[in-house]
C-alpha cells in the first residue's frame, strides 16, 4: 500500500513555508531532498542553514531535519516531513577542502560538483568544452567519499560525470535528470553516462520538470512511466528513484537566480529562452508531491510489482542513502 | 584515586600539535575545553572547525570530539581525550542570531560574550563603561538557553555579568578567572558576581594564569589551594572547578592576536604592559594539563575530601555541562 511506503522525494526547490509543509505532509511523501543552496558561498550558506533551523523550530508538528535514514524512519513513525539538503554547486566550499567535512556536519547531505558552468571542480553541461574533474576536484571527491557526502552530477557535462563516477570510491548519483534517449536534452544523460552510473551501484532519480521531458508540461503519466520502465529494463529498476525538481510557489526571481546567480551580467535563460523565461507549466498530474503516488499507479498499470514501485518511489534513494551517507571513519572509538 | 577520575581542564590554548596531545595523553586529563576562536568572524570560525577536523583525523589515537558529556565518558573508557570547543568572544555570530544554533550544531559548546572590549553582546571587563546588556545580547542569552550552548562571561564586566546571570534561563560559567578578593585584577571577579553565580548554579574555573594569582608565577601550590578553599567555604565546593587558561607553546604573535585582535593600531598589553609584553612564566607545579593532579594533591593535603577534588578537578564541570549542553527543545520526537 502506498501510505505504508517510506516515500522519498530526491530533489525540490519550494518556497518553503507552513502552507507548503502542510501540502507536503498531506501529499504522504515521508522525505525530501531540499536544494539548500545554488551559488550561496560558505558564509550564505550558513544564513540559510539558519533560515532553515527557524522553519524547524516554527513547523516541528510538519517537518523535521534528516541527518541519516534512521531520521527518515522517524519521520513516518512519527507522521512528519524529513528534510534533508543538498547544495545544487560546490560554492558552499569556497575553495577549501577542510569545509566538506564542515558542511556534511552542519547536514548538508549531497552536493553536486558543478551548476550547469564550469565550477572549481568540475564541467557543468552548458559549458562548451568539458575538461573534467580538476586537480581540486579530485580531492574533493574523496573527501567527499571520507565523510559520507553524496556526489551528485545532475547539472555535470558527460566527460566529467563519467570522470566523477570513475574516480569516486562510494556510489554517486544523478539525484534529477532523465535519460537523453528519451527526451534529448543538455541537462539529460546520455546511455554511457546510465551505464556506468548504475554498474557502480549508483542512482538515477527521475526528473517531473517538464523542459526535461518529451512534450514538456504535456507529456503525459503513461509516457512518463514508460521511461521509467525501458530504463529500469536497461539498468535494473533497484537503481531508479525520482527527484522531481519541484520548484512550487517561487518568484520568477528565484528563476533568475539559479540561472545567473552572480556570474552573468546577460541574461542566460538556462532551459528556457528568451521568449520563454518564466517557469514552466506543471504537470497535470504532478501538481505537487501529490504525484507521487500518481506515479506509484503509472508503473503499477504498467506491470511494475509493488516492491519495484516502492523501491523507485522511496526505497530505492533509502537504501542507496543508508549507504553513502556513512562516514568512512569514526571519531569517537 | 585521581587516575579512575574524570579529569577535565575548563580552558586552554596551547599549540595543539601530536606533540601536545602525546603530553595532554599522559597527564591523565579526560577532557579539555578549547578555545577555538578569539576574534574570528563566522566565515573564519569555519576554518577554524576545519583545522581541528584534520587535527582529529590524523590523531585519533589521541584525541577525539566532545559533543555531549557521554562523549567524555567515552573518552575516558578508550583513554583518549576529549577536546571540546568554546569561542571568547562573540565574533562567530557576526550579527546574526541564527548563527547560535549553527555553530553549536558545529561543536561551539561554550561562547563568551566578550572579551576585554564592548561587544555587540556586551561589556568586556577593560572598558570603562559598562552599558551592560545590549539587545542583541538579550537575544543570544535566549538563544543559547535554548540550543543548550554555555554562556561563558570570564572576559567581561561586572554589570554585563551579574545581568547576564540575570538573564539566563539556565546556570552560566565562567570558565577561567580567579576572586577578586585573592588577586584583585580586572579579570578577576567579585564576590557579589561569585555569589550571583553560584547562587543560581554557575560554575567557576580557577586560572593558573599567573596574571590572575597572587605573586603571578611565584604563586604557591598552597596559595592556590587556599584561595579554592576559602571560595568552596563561601560559596560550595560543587560550583567550582580549574580553567587553568594554559597557553602553551604559543608564538608571541598569538598572545598579539589575543590582545589586539584587528581592533587597535596602536599595541594594547592586555594584562602586561610595554616592559612585561610576553608570555608569563610558568608556575613550576603547573607546568602543563600533569598539574592537574599536583591539584588534587594539594587539595587533598588541605583537608578536602575525595570526592570534593574530584569535583574540582573534574566531576563539577561534568555535572554542569551535562545539564547545560542539553538543549531546551526536540527537533526529532
Amino acid at each position: 500500500m502506498y501510505q505504508d511506503e517510506i516515500i522519498i522525494d530526491g530533489l525540490q526547490y519550494c518556497h518553503w513555508d507552513r502552507a507548503y509543509f502542510e501540502s507536503l505532509k498531506a501529499s504522504g511523501v515521508t522525505a525530501v531532498h531540499a536544494t539548500l543552496v545554488y551559488h550561496e558561498n560558505a558564509r550564505e550558506t550558513l544564513t540559510r542553514f539558519a533560515e532553515w533551523n527557524r522553519l524547524f523550530e516554527l513547523n516541528h508538528d510538519l517537518i523535521m531535519p534528516v541527518m541519516s535514514m534512521a531520521d527518515v524512519r522517524n519521520a513516518k513513525a512519527l507522521g512528519k516531513v524529513g528534510v534533508f539538503f543538498g547544495a545544487q554547486n560546490c560554492s558552499p566550499l569556497d575553495d577549501e577542502i577542510g569545509l566538506v567535512e564542515v558542511m556534511r556536519k552542519q547536514g548538508l547531505l549531497i552536493m553536486q560538483l558543478t551548476y550547469n558552468n564550469q565550477s572549481l571542480l568540475a564541467t557543468g553541461c552548458y559549458e562548451q568544452e568539458d575538461s573534467g574533474v580538476t586537480r581540486f576536484g579530485k580531492q574533493v571527491i574523496e573527501e567527499m567519499n571520507r565523510v559520507g557526502m553524496i556526489i551528485d552530477m545532475s547539472h555535470s557535462a558527460e566527460r566529467s560525470t563519467l570522470e566523477a563516477i570513475d574516480l569516486s570510491s562510494r556510489p554517486i548519483c544523478i539525484s534529477h535528470a532523465n535519460p537523453s534517449r528519451t527526451h534529448n536534452a543538455l541537462r539529460n544523460k546520455s546511455d554511457e553516462v546510465i551505464r556506468a552510473l548504475t554498474e557502480r551501484g549508483g542512482l538515477l532519480g527521475f526528473s517531473l520538470y517538464p523542459f526535461h521531458l518529451p512534450d514538456g508540461s504535456k507529456c503525459t503519466l503513461e509516457a512518463f512511466c514508460q521511461m521509467v520502465a525501458e530504463t529500469a529494463n536497461a539498468y535494473g529498476v533497484e537503481h531508479l528513484a525520482i527527484g522531481s525538481d519541484l520548484c512550487l510557489n517561487q518568484p520568477q526571481s528565484v528563476l533568475e537566480w539559479m540561472r545567473n546567480g552572480r556570474w552573468s551580467k546577460s541574461k542566460d535563460y538556462g532551459e528556457g529562452s528568451a521568449s520563454n523565461s518564466g517557469w514552466p507549466a506543471a504537470l497535470p498530474w504532478f501538481p505537487d508531491a501529490s504525484g507521487l503516488k500518481n506515479i506509484y499507479k503509472g508503473l503499477r498499470d504498467i506491470g511494475f510489482s509493488e516492491t519495484e514501485a516502492a523501491g523507485v518511489l522511496g526505497r530505492n534513494w533509502l537504501r542507496f542513502l543508508e549507504a553513502g551517507l556513512e562516514p568512512a571513519y569514526t571519531q569517537t572509538s
